[in-house]
C-alpha cells in the first residue's frame, strides 16, 4: 500500500465514533446516504403511457457512514487510482494480471470494447438460436434439462431460475452440481430419459465432478433406452474443443470467451439453462437490468458511484470496526439462493492476502458473506443480530411489488417485518433485566427494488459484482483469481492416484472410510 | 465469571501457539484427539449375526487442541460446575432460569426424570397413532402434507425430511415458513387439495407467520372444493388450548411441553411431518441415535465427553484465536440444510451478551456458523478458507456408506476430497509466487460416520445440542432463551398497529414501499 493509502486508513481509524443514534442529528441524513439505479424503458413507443421506468432505491442511512468518512473513503479511492482500475477493467486491459487475462463479463451485458461486445454478442446470437429450437420443439420433445455443472457454472443459473420461474418455466431445469451420486439420482428421480436434454457446463471442460456427473447422466440416458444419448448434450464452455474431443457435436457447444470469469460467467452461455427456462426476451431483459448497473458504475464518481460506496460501507467495517462477517436478508422467497451467490462472487474474489503485486495484504480482506431469507431468518439468527457479542452489518433486499397473489396482508407483514428489523437493530431498548436490553447502534442498509423481474435480478448481480471490484481496488487485491482451490484439487488427485503419503489424521480418515487406493 | 475461571482463561491465552505441523511430533496424536460414540442393535435376538454397533468417529487432531489446553478447559469446566449444570438439565431443574422452566428436549429420547420421560412417551403414543392412521387411511386418502412453521418448527422437519427421504417418502411434505406468499404458493403448485393435509406447528400457536399461512392454506382448501377444510388441519403446539380456540378439534391436537423449546423441538410433535414422511419405526431409531448421545454426554467426564470436548475446541477458537465464525460443510448432499439447522441451534442459543446471572459477559459468545455441502463449496467459498485473511475452524462431516447407486467413482472422490481439503488447510504449500503461496495451520476437525440413516442423524444433531450446552455452561450463559427476538417483532406489531413514529429512514422506507397503514 502506498504511504498516501496508508495515511488515509490512519486518519479513517481515527475518526470519531458516533452512534446511529447520533448521526441521525442530521436531518437530510436520509437524503444523503440514499440513492437509485433506474432503467427505464417505452412498451408502446409513440404512444403516450407506454413509457416506463424501474429501479432499485438503496439506504445507507442505518450505517456509520458520514460525510466525512465518505470523503476520506473517496481519497482513498484516488489513491488506489480507482477510477483508473475501473477504465482498465472496461477497456478489456489485463486486470487479472496473476492470469494475464481481461475481464470481460460486462461486454456480455453490452459494456466493454467493441471488439468484446461485439463477440459477445455474436455468441450470444448462436446461444438464442439453440434455445429458441429447443422451444420450437426441433430437438425434440424437451421438458426437463438436466444441468451439470458446480461453482461458477452451477450458482447463477440456479439463483436465477428458483427466483424468476416460480409462477411457471418453459423448461424445468434440475441443477446438478454435487459429485455426491446422490444429487444426479434426485434429479433422475423426477425426470423422464425421454424428454430430458443434458448440459454440461464447465469452464475447462476437466472438472471432475462435471465430467463425472456427465457421464452418469449419460449412461442414464442410455441405459434408459435412449438413441443416440449424446446428442441430447449441449456443452457451455470455453473450451469447446475439449468439448469436441469428449464427444459434443459441434451444432450444440455453445462457448464462452477465456475472459468471462466462472463465478462472473452467468451472463454468457453459463447461462443458457436460464434462457431455456426464462425464455430468450426475459434473458435480454436480465442483462439490460444489468447493464444499467454497468452504465452506473462506469459513469458515477465518488459517492455518488453506488456500487463503490457500498464497498466503502463494507471497507469501514471490515477494516475499522473489526467484522470478519457481513450478512445479508432478502426479505423475498425468491432470493434465497442469493446468499449462496454472494458467498461465491465475494469470497472467492476476495478471500486473499497478498496484494496484485504479490506482497501481503495491510489488513483484513473479504468478510464472510452469510445471510438467509426474510423472515425466516427472524426466527433463526436474528437473537445473535440483536444481542450476540459481534458487531454484523446487515444488508436487506426487499421488493415493493409482491411476487405472490394471496392476501396482501402476506407481502405487506413481510415489508413491515424487514424494515422493523432495521429500525430495531439501530435503536435497540434499554431494560434493566440484562437478557432483556438491546444496545442497539447496530448497522443495516436497505435495497428496496420496485420489483423483482429479470431485469432487477440483473441489476442486483451487476450490482454486486462491481462492489466485489471496488472493494478489491481499495484494498488493492485481484479478484479475478482463484488460487487458493488448487492445492485441495491437486492432493485430492494424490489420493486417487495412491504412492503418495499424508499426515496421520489423513491417513488413518482414508483407512477408515476405506477409500484409499 | 469467577476468579478462578478468570485465572484459567489467562493460563489458556498465555499457551504457546504451536502449528498444527508441529503438534503433530506426537506420533499419538490421532488416537488421543480422536474418540468415537456407538450404539448398538440386535436384529434378530438369539442368532448370530444379529448384532450390529453403529457409530461416528470423531477426530480433533487437525485442530489446535492439546494435552496442556484439554487439561485447562478441563479445568475450566470445572470452575464453571459443568458436571453440576449437566446434572440439573438431565435432573429437571429450572435450567432456563430467565424463563422459569426446565429444559426437557433429551426427555424425548428418553432420558430425563422419570416422571418427564413418562410424560413424553405418553405423548409419543399420541402421536404414533395419528401417524399410523395417516399411513392407513383411516384419515382418506393422504398423499402430501403442507406443514406450516417457522424456526424451530421448520428447520429441523426440513432437515430431517430432506436427509432421509431421498429414496421414498411415505408422505410428501413440504415445509412452508415464510410470511412471504411465493413460499405457500409453490406448496399449492404441487398439491393436489384433494390428497393434502395440512399440519399447523407453533409452539405458542400465535407466530404471525405460521397463523397468516394457516389461513391461507385453509382457504386454498376452501376453495378448491374441500369439504370440512378445518378437518385436514393438525396441529403441533405446546398450547393446545389455543389450537381448540382457533377451531382444531382435539383428536388432531399433538401437544407438546413448554419446557421443550423451539429450536430443540424436532423430537417432540413437531417431529410429526417427519415421522409421517419415513414411518414410526424409523422415526424411532432417529430417537435412539439421539439417546445414545445423552448416554455418552451424560456419563462421560472431561475431555472423554465429545460434545464437551468439541466445545473446549469451539471456545478455544472464538476466546483465544479471535474467531468470529465457525464452519461446518457436510460431504453428502443429504445434509445440504445442517448449515441452517445449526445456525439457529447455536446461534439463537448462545448468540448473547449477557451471563445467565445478567452480568456482561467476559469474552465473545457465539461465533456465526456457516457452511454448505462438499464439494460444491469447494468451487465457491474455500478460495477464502486456503488464502483469505480470516481463520474459520472448519468441521467436515462425511458418511463411509454411500447414498446412491451410481458407479463407486462419485462416493470415493467425494470422500477423497472432503479429507484432501483437511489435509491443505493443515499442510499449506508454500511457494515464492504470493498468489499461489499457501500458508497452512488452518484447523479442522472431521466426523465420520458409518452411514447416514436416522440414527445417525439424531446422533449428530443431539451431538450438536450437546456441544451448544456445553459452550453455553462454559461461558456461563444461558441458551435456552431467545429475548434478542422479541424488539423487532414489537416493533413490526407496532407499525402494523399505526400511530407510532420511527427513525427518518424508516419512515421513508415505509413511505416508498406504501405499506404505511
Amino acid at each position: 500500500m502506498s504511504d498516501a493509502a496508508k495515511a488515509i486508513w490512519a486518519e479513517l481509524k481515527a475518526q470519531p465514533q458516533r452512534t446511529l443514534t447520533e448521526l441521525f442529528d442530521d436531518g437530510d441524513r436520509v437524503g444523503k446516504l440514499s440513492g437509485r439505479i433506474e432503467w427505464s424503458g417505452d412498451d408502446t413507443p409513440g404512444e403516450q403511457g407506454g413509457e416506463w421506468t424501474a429501479g432499485i432505491q438503496f439506504d445507507w442511512s442505518k450505517t456509520h457512514l458520514d460525510d466525512q468518512l465518505l470523503s476520506l473513503f473517496e481519497k482513498l479511492a484516488d489513491a488506489m487510482d480507482f477510477t483508473g482500475k475501473r477504465a482498465a477493467m472496461f477497456g478489456g486491459e489485463t486486470i487479472n494480471n496473476t492470469e494475464g487475462r481481461a475481464a470481460t463479463h460486462s461486454a456480455q451485458r453490452g459494456v466493454g470494447t467493441d471488439a468484446d461486445v461485439e463477440e459477445a454478442m455474436a455468441l450470444h446470437a448462436r446461444m438464442k438460436m439453440l434455445v429458441e429450437a429447443v422451444h420450437d420443439g426441433a430437438l425434440g420433445n424437451v421438458k426437463r434439462l438436466i444441468h451439470v455443472g458446480i461453482g461458477g457454472s452451477a450458482l447463477g443459473p440456479a439463483l436465477a431460475i428458483d427466483a424468476l420461474t416460480r409462477d411457471l418455466a418453459k423448461v424445468d431445469v434440475h441443477v446438478v452440481s454435487n459429485i455426491d451420486g446422490v444429487a444426479l439420482e434426485q434429479a433422475f428421480a423426477t425426470c423422464d430419459p425421454k424428454t430430458t436434454m443434458i448440459a454440461v457446463a464447465s469452464k475447462t471442460f476437466t472438472t471432475i465432478e462435471t465430467m463425472t456427473n456427465a457421464a452418469s447422466a449419460i449412461k442414464w440416458l442410455e441405459d434408459n433406452g435412449v438413441d443416440d444419448p449424446s446428442g441430447r448434450v449441449v456443452a457451455l464452455t470455453a473450451s469447446p474443443e475439449k468439448a469436441v474431443e469428449w464427444g459434443v457435436d459441434e451444432t450444440r457447444i455453445l462457448p464462452f470467451k477465456e475472459t468471462v470469469g466462472g463465478r462472473y460467467s452467468l451472463w454468457s452461455s453459463i447461462g443458457f439453462p436460464v434462457a431455456l427456462a426464462i425464455g430468450w426476451e426475459e434473458f435480454e431483459e436480465f442483462l439490460a437490468g444489468a447493464q444499467a448497473v454497468d452504465r452506473h458504475f462506469q459513469e458515477k464518481d465518488g459517492r455518488a458511484n453506488l456500487p463503490l460506496r457500498a464497498a466503502f460501507a463494507d471497507l469501514y467495517y471490515a477494516r475499522i470496526r473489526g467484522c470478519q462477517t457481513r450478512a445479508v436478508f432478502a426479505y423475498d422467497e425468491r432470493l434465497g439462493l442469493l446468499p449462496d451467490y454472494l458467498q461465491q462472487l465475494e469470497m472467492e474474489s476476495n478471500g486473499k492476502s497478498v496484494t496484485s503485486g504479490g506482497d501481503p495484504v495491510d489488513g483484513p480482506t473479504a468478510p464472510i458473506t452469510w445471510g438467509g431469507v426474510g423472515t425466516d431468518a427472524q426466527h433463526a439468527v436474528f437473537q445473535l443480530l440483536h444481542q450476540g457479542t459481534h458487531l454484523v452489518p446487515v444488508d436487506f433486499i426487499a421488493s415493493i411489488a409482491p411476487g405472490d397473489d394471496l392476501d396482501p396482508a402476506h407481502h405487506r407483514i413481510l415489508l413491515t417485518n424487514c424494515f422493523a428489523q432495521g429500525a430495531a437493530l439501530m435503536a435497540g431498548k434499554e431494560s434493566d433485566d440484562g437478557a432483556r436490553n438491546f444496545t442497539g447502534n447496530r448497522p443495516s442498509a436497505t435495497m428496496l427494488c420496485d420489483d423483482l423481474d429479470a431485469a432487477t435480478l440483473g441489476a442486483l448481480i451487476a450490482f454486486h459484482e462491481h462492489r466485489t471490484f471496488a472493494n478489491a481496488m481499495l484494498m488493492g487485491i485481484n479478484p479475478f483469481d482463484q488460487f487458493g482451490v488448487e492445492l485441495g484439487k491437486e492432493m485430492a488427485k494424490g489420493i486417487e492416484a495412491g504412492g503418495q503419503s499424508f499426515d496421520a489424521s489423513t491417513e488413518a480418515l482414508l483407512e477408515a472410510a476405506g477409500v484409499r487406493c
